[in-house]
């Protein structure tokens, strides 16, 4: 095939030539992650006729007269496009756009293997808020739903509810929701472990950023007993004056109990500590704990506890890590929960859709349930097809399903 | 595999059922005709460390402090971003961005297929110039380049120059260049095999939107004798005072007979005609043409000229069908110079690379020219890499190349 011959793939460069010789990550990145795939023949003139001129104009038509057959007639309602502007990239910050493409391609290629989705990774030149929603509507038609990634709070906040706001179809920032849906998961497993209702447990969050937010918001709407998220400065409380929107909002449903002072006093008789800021917590802190702990300590390489102190005192331990027990990993969600949008069409992810997704994530080790899995591994196959058909029956049930 | 289990694709409903028992188009459209596909393995925790977290992490950090290496280690320099407006979608005109999909779709199987590059359909929604090109400029870092499609004139002028001032990436619109490519390509066989130079030839375009000014330039600078380019009122002549500003440059420096009046007394003793306007010719003025005419009637579906009169008259007839001898088809172009621009990372697509693609393309059928092959067929395998190739080699004589 002539696409073989001139693949500019094929002629690559010396550029990076050292890098690669101590490096396994650079030379499986050589050429990036992706391509494309027709998945219609282009043969022979026949071929041309019907997949492109003069064929397709027929179908263009039926689409400019019912403009849902767009749904059946292109790849719109199998295609995400995974959006960042890389403004918060991994743990490495504000990287750019350029530099922050290797995330989204792997994000991509997850969509694909995990979800049977395709993704496409845009990452983008602009920084304001207005003009990163303003490019992102302009690009809706030709997407199933967006995945927001790596854009810095508290910005990304805006951006999500502003774009969802809108566009038709659905908007998601995984760093929220993503961590957000699997952290509930585990924390529903470790729960039924250790034998208490989520109503009678009070966790606190240490980081209030895209994660701890959301983390903080799922946890709230799935009834947990009580939640105070720590910030650099402390307790997010109703008395701080320093607290920007965001914050001021999380002050309003969260910390029932009226806590103020430092992560360390919150932690003091508390059943769960999710960490999502990285730092660490000295060991007398977790010491303080109530019996049972669960700790989820998720910071990227470091853990905010380590595994090994941590297991003194919890009951269940989890961590960012594929190499303990426990993963909190986002690729058991956002995979999913895009499949069960798109195959109904959904024109939004509902926070029902999540709490289905979360509860459908934790029965999958249900029958298997024990210290070291209260969340299924990455590779579990069971997982999409789960999450796939809860978000789609919870897209339904919810009313903003299209099909 | 997961991916397959839950793929949406395979879900596919009722709508557009009765179409599909009438067309074959319809059928073959369902679901898109595209997808992506990994290029990395993502079997195990190992995979998903070195293409995604910890181990991407290196290779982000990596293109942040060298900037150029994001060509090695992602796919930016294989992938062409197909973008349009909807506003002028084949024969259909403003049909919007939905309905324009299976179009942008079919283009980029069509760069896969015949260029091995891969190309993603971006069909935006907004129609002002300068959001246009705001978001597009937006969107360069994730691209190697920038396809033009389906964008009115004379918007589309103004689109491609502002937008190929802010960004370092070739931007192409492939109506006018494409277009006008492959038409130099056919003229310069014809003229061999007719025996007579390009500058000994008086060529008349019928049609001064994208393809008519594109063709008219690129005659221009291939050194034709004279070329009148007519719109509706006729021929674009310096005294008409009706013009826009794309016109005004084009009555410039084409034209030099200073000739004025209706296209068919252009046509009389004219050695060419080259039709991108639709409407039909007279047989009259067909036949007051020059001795060994040459004719390219390349309206879609209906030739200006209709081939079996054009060629009582003409030494060759080529056409944009593919049904006839001679088909003027974009196909023959914009893969080839894709894919030789993004081998050598050229920064924008120069006049000289243009003159040069259509060279290459007209050589491959140098030693079977005839009056039925003036082009080669769309699928002869010669050509993406021979245009390719004269691509690259005049993007590094042009200094736009950047390796």
């Amino acid at each position: 095939m002539a696409a073989e011959i001139v693949n500019p793939r094929s002629d690559s460069g010396a550029d990076g030539a050292q890098d690669e010789l101590f490096d396994p990550a650079f030379a499986l990145h050589r050429g990036g992650k992706m391509a494309i795939r027709a998945t219609v023949p282009v043969r022979d003139r026949d071929d041309l006729s019907l997949a492109y001129t003069p064929g397709v104009a027929k179908v263009c038509s039926a689409i400019a007269e019912q403009p849902e057959l767009v749904h059946d007639y292109t790849w719109k309602s199998q295609v995400v496009a995974v959006v960042t502007d890389g403004s918060a990239v991994l743990g490495l910050g504000d990287i750019g756009p350029e530099a922050s493409l290797p995330v989204m391609e792997g994000k991509a290629i997850l969509f694909k293997q995990f979800g049977g989705v395709d993704a496409v990774p845009l990452a983008l030149d602009c920084r304001d808020v207005d003009e990163l929603v303003d490019t992102v509507a302009r690009l809706a038609p030709s997407f199933g739903g967006i995945n927001l990634e790596d854009i810095s709070a508290p910005r990304c906040f805006e951006v999500e509810r502003k774009l969802q706001e809108r566009v038709d179809i659905p908007v998601f920032h995984d760093d929220q929701h993503g961590t957000a849906v699997v952290t509930l998961a585990a924390l529903r497993n470790a729960a039924t472990l250790t034998e208490r209702p989520l109503g009678r447990l009070r966790a606190v969050i240490s980081g209030a950023g895209a994660a701890g937010v959301a983390i903080a918001k799922i946890l709230v709407e799935a009834g947990i007993g009580d939640v105070a998220v720590c910030d650099r400065k402390g307790i997010v409380s109703q008395d701080r004056e320093d607290l920007n929107s965001v914050k001021r909002d999380l002050a309003g449903y969260t910390n029932k109990a009226g806590l103020s002072g430092s992560l360390e006093s919150a932690l003091k008789g508390a059943d769960v500590f999710i960490g999502v800021s990285g730092g660490t917590v000295p060991e007398e802190a977790v010491a303080s704990m109530a019996e049972n702990a669960l700790i989820f300590a998720m910071a990227n390489p470091t853990p905010e506890i380590h595994p090994d102190v941590a297991r003194k005192y919890a009951a269940v331990v989890a961590t960012g890590r594929s190499d303990y027990p426990n993963q909190i990993n986002n690729v058991l969600a956002f995979p999913g929960i895009f499949a069960g949008a798109l195959q109904v069409r959904a024109s939004r992810i509902t926070e029902g859709m999540k709490l289905a997704a979360a509860e459908a994530l934790a029965a999958v080790v249900a029958d298997e349930l024990s210290a070291e899995c209260v969340i299924p591994s990455p590779f579990d196959e069971r997982v999409a097809p789960a999450v796939t058909a809860a978000v789609a029956a919870a897209a339904r049930a919810e009313g903003v399903a299209r099909r």
